[in-house]
């Protein structure tokens, strides 16, 4: 029985949180706790969760509920948006039966172990039917989901609600030879790559935990309303909205991976923590978008974590804490090290700068895969073709090429351009930023982000997902997203870094 | 829609279990992972879940079913066991119907809170107006489920199905002047208490907890399917019958809690680990009861842990770990020093001698409360009396008396004896062990506890709930439970250290 009324939906929204937050949990423990035989039962278990969720949600007395609190012209202007935007999530759940979604789940399960295995054997070939099934089946729901444009546009509207396709061309287009002039004077300069040796000597786990947990304390992460834990990927879950979970990954040869990971994933999660209790289990208190929830991390890595201010207040506290490792290290070298660009293979390890062409390939590429102009079977090929394109660079097997990401076995297409989207967003705001806090690197560089906290709480997280990302950027930056701050941006930082004369 | 056969019922049963090991999750990473402004919305999230198992459970169709199955003449015997304990689960639950049941819930909650606060300003008189609430609505709850001898009788069988409040009268008046007799004897020894400052050195925690990890590797918990962690008050909880989770407490300046907090804990993880997986969600896969749950974790901490045997093997593998502390201190020392007897006012403290009248003094109490010959304005003053009449100690304030125990605000009457049901089992179990396996003692000697593992596989965890806690005894010692198991048991240990002459 839900009562036919505001509270009644805000009730088995609320509850629908409760179920969704347990099995985040359960995904939660399953990455940094559960014991190997306890697998079995956990995928069971999420199972189970994901049914009674979704029976719960498209309950036909839950789903009249909302078309008619939609038309209700009592509802003050958040609550409409509430409605609206769970009318929104629960019809697109609604267009999709439950045996599609059924046979999406069982086919990813599936392609996920084809994929492990594919990843075992080095062979494309075998992770291939596989991933032919994945794609019909994201063709059939996008023609099950209805697009005006472009089928690849319901895809990329579940992550980033309101982007097209042709936006995107469009973005990358104009990125592209942008970031092709600023690399090739990179690869031109005279000036030899800076040595990044020293980052790769032995850094004691427990220390570099220490240091991890300091830095992201300073970021303004509320260890009352979170914690940080170890795991093989590091990643960020809501658990609820004063339970915030960020993992790390610790290698003791590279002490750069702990760092960006922990400021990446305190990026994330800062942005979970930023939500109101009020508006737990609604929009109100949801990311605007997968791009802008990226921008917080990029932000937070690449123009704090990476910029000179932050460093000029951090480097001597790492250096107490490794003194002996950092011992012929000073902060300019520190400074070029983590700055280094170079293209390589593997997305994950890429710079700022070539990452944008790894996700401009897997755009190309999901794209043709989607509106059937590309086939699975030519997909390697056309693969390295755009790496060679790109980056100048040639892929030696399918490990260090088209198997090297998890996301198509899991049938996650149209994710891949968030992370540009992030990074651009982060680029745009941080300009912006500077110019509302005139001191803000100043700030920084005596460890102080207390205005910059309070300036993404403001402008950021307090919109959760009542503004669309094309509008929160508006609000903010007083324009829609821009290539032109990240270049400027990029520039004047390689620039300096590479091109000047020391 | 549920399958209409024993196959639906063990999927609505294995949905049941998915969800309730969803809100044990929850409640295990309440006491070791969650922030503490997680707290809320954990509340919420097992509440919700709760409420879902609870209807899912009480679905006229699935009782329906479970009627049918009840007289279904084709089922083999053990569906039929299966079909019968969850019939009678759930009839039970529906003689209490969900408005008192939440009315239950939220006065505990409220009843838990003012406990804490209770503590806080050492005052019984706080908590005493919830606990008259609660008690009150327990006897409404025997009265609802109805009974032919003794309220209290319905209290019991929750927690110890089968069990009577009259045999347990008998039970422990038997016990009573044995245990009297003993304890005097030893107070009138000449000899000595044993030194055990060496205990209260400095362990630390990081040492401490690499041996309780040996320990409990050592008794055969499968790390590959458990873990264990650290929390306030150590428990034992499954996720999963692949996915057993135990803690522990370290104190540095004790290292006996840690060790028979390992042991006590690694006991009932074994228990739940010695489940048939093809029997998950079902009572076959169940514990027989709380008092043989109890029975597993006392013979692992009493009878092997606080034993001669365990020690001649491992008293040299501690000293290993703790050279400096351990250095004056032999192992005739080192087990005088664990197996001091002395009458205390903390139950989980007490040795297990003086601990059975901690128990017997609850037990009067909670029969008085729910038959209505005590109220709880009488109770302070009678709780006091109890402890000067059996353990000849004054109580000098509320938290080491009558507030020191958090089960009465929990609403968890019924539940004390069945520390002592556990501990007489164990001692008449272990008997019986040793009858069936002459060499045990020797085994344990050389750190060898396979026989013991695979007898208790055997005779008791392989048995699930399809016994009961007296059915189980007779099977394993052919007699129903004896105290004078116990009472041999202690008067040959206790005497060769208290009366024999050195």
């Amino acid at each position: 029985m839900i009562e036919k009324s505001y509270a009644g939906y805000v009730e088995r929204m609320r509850q629908l949180a409760d179920l969704s937050n347990a099995a985040s949990l359960l995904h939660w423990d399953q990455e940094v706790y559960l014991p190997i035989n306890g697998n079995t039962s956990r995928a069971g278990q999420l199972a189970t969760l994901s049914g009674i969720i979704y029976n719960l949600q498209t309950e036909p007395e839950f789903v009249a509920l909302l078309n008619e609190l939609s038309i209700n012209p009592n509802l003050e202007p958040e609550q409409k948006k509430n409605v609206e935007l769970s009318l929104k999530e629960i019809n697109r759940k609604l267009l999709l039966d439950r045996k599609f979604v059924e046979r999406l789940t069982l086919t990813s399960s599936n392609a996920y172990r084809a994929w492990v295995t594919a990843r075992k054997e080095n062979k494309f070939s075998l992770f291939a039917p596989w991933l032919e099934k994945i794609v019909k089946l994201k063709q059939e729901e996008c023609q099950k989901i209805g697009f005006s444009e472009h089928p690849y546009d319901v895809l990329i509207d579940e992550y980033e609600p309101g982007m097209k396709t042709r936006q995107l061309d469009h973005l990358f287009s104009s990125l592209k030879p942008e970031l092709e002039k600023l690399i090739q004077e990179i690869r031109n300069s005279p000036n030899t790559s800076p040595d990044t040796a020293f980052a790769k000597q032995f850094y004691p786990a427990g220390e570099q935990w220490k240091v991890g947990m300091d830095v992201i304390g300073l970021m303004g992460f509320d260890f009352e309303s979170g914690r940080q834990d170890i795991s093989e990927h590091p990643f960020t879950i809501s658990l609820g909205l004063r339970d915030v979970r960020i993992t790390t990954r610790i290698d003791e040869h590279n002490l750069f991976e702990m760092l960006w990971s922990c400021i990446h994933e305190g990026g994330h999660g800062l942005y979970e923590q930023g939500f109101d209790v009020a508006d737990y289990g609604l929009p109100k208190a949801e990311a605007a978008s997968l791009g802008i929830h990226e921008s917080q991390s990029r932000l937070w890595e690449n123009h704090v974590g990476r910029g000179v201010a932050f460093w000029n207040f951090y480097f001597n506290k790492l250096k107490m804490a490794f003194p002996a490792q950092l011992e012929s290290v000073n902060e300019n070298t520190f400074y070029a090290a983590m700055n280094v660009i170079k293209p390589s293979l593997i997305r994950t390890n890429a710079d700022e700068l070539t990452y944008h062409f790894h996700v401009i390939i897997r755009f190309e590429l999901e794209k043709g895969l989607i509106d059937g102009t590309l086939t699975v079977a030519d997909l390697p090929a056309r693969w390295n073709e755009l790496y060679k394109k790109y980056l100048q660079l040639n892929v030696p097997d399918d490990n260090s090429g088209i198997l090297q990401d998890i996301h198509w076995s899991h049938g996650s297409f149209g994710y891949f351009p968030t992370y540009s989207l992030g990074s651009l967003y982060a680029a745009q705001f941080f300009h912006q930023v500077n110019i509302d806090i005139p001191d803000l690197q100043q700030e920084i560089a005596t460890g102080n982000l207390k205005s910059l906290n309070a300036w993404l709480q403001h402008k950021v997280y307090s919109k959760g997902k009542h503004v669309d990302s094309n509008e929160l950027c508006k609000m903010i930056t007083g324009e829609s997203i821009n290539i032109n701050y990240f270049i400027d941006y990029a520039s004047q930082k390689y620039r300096q870094l590479y091109l000047s004369s020391h």
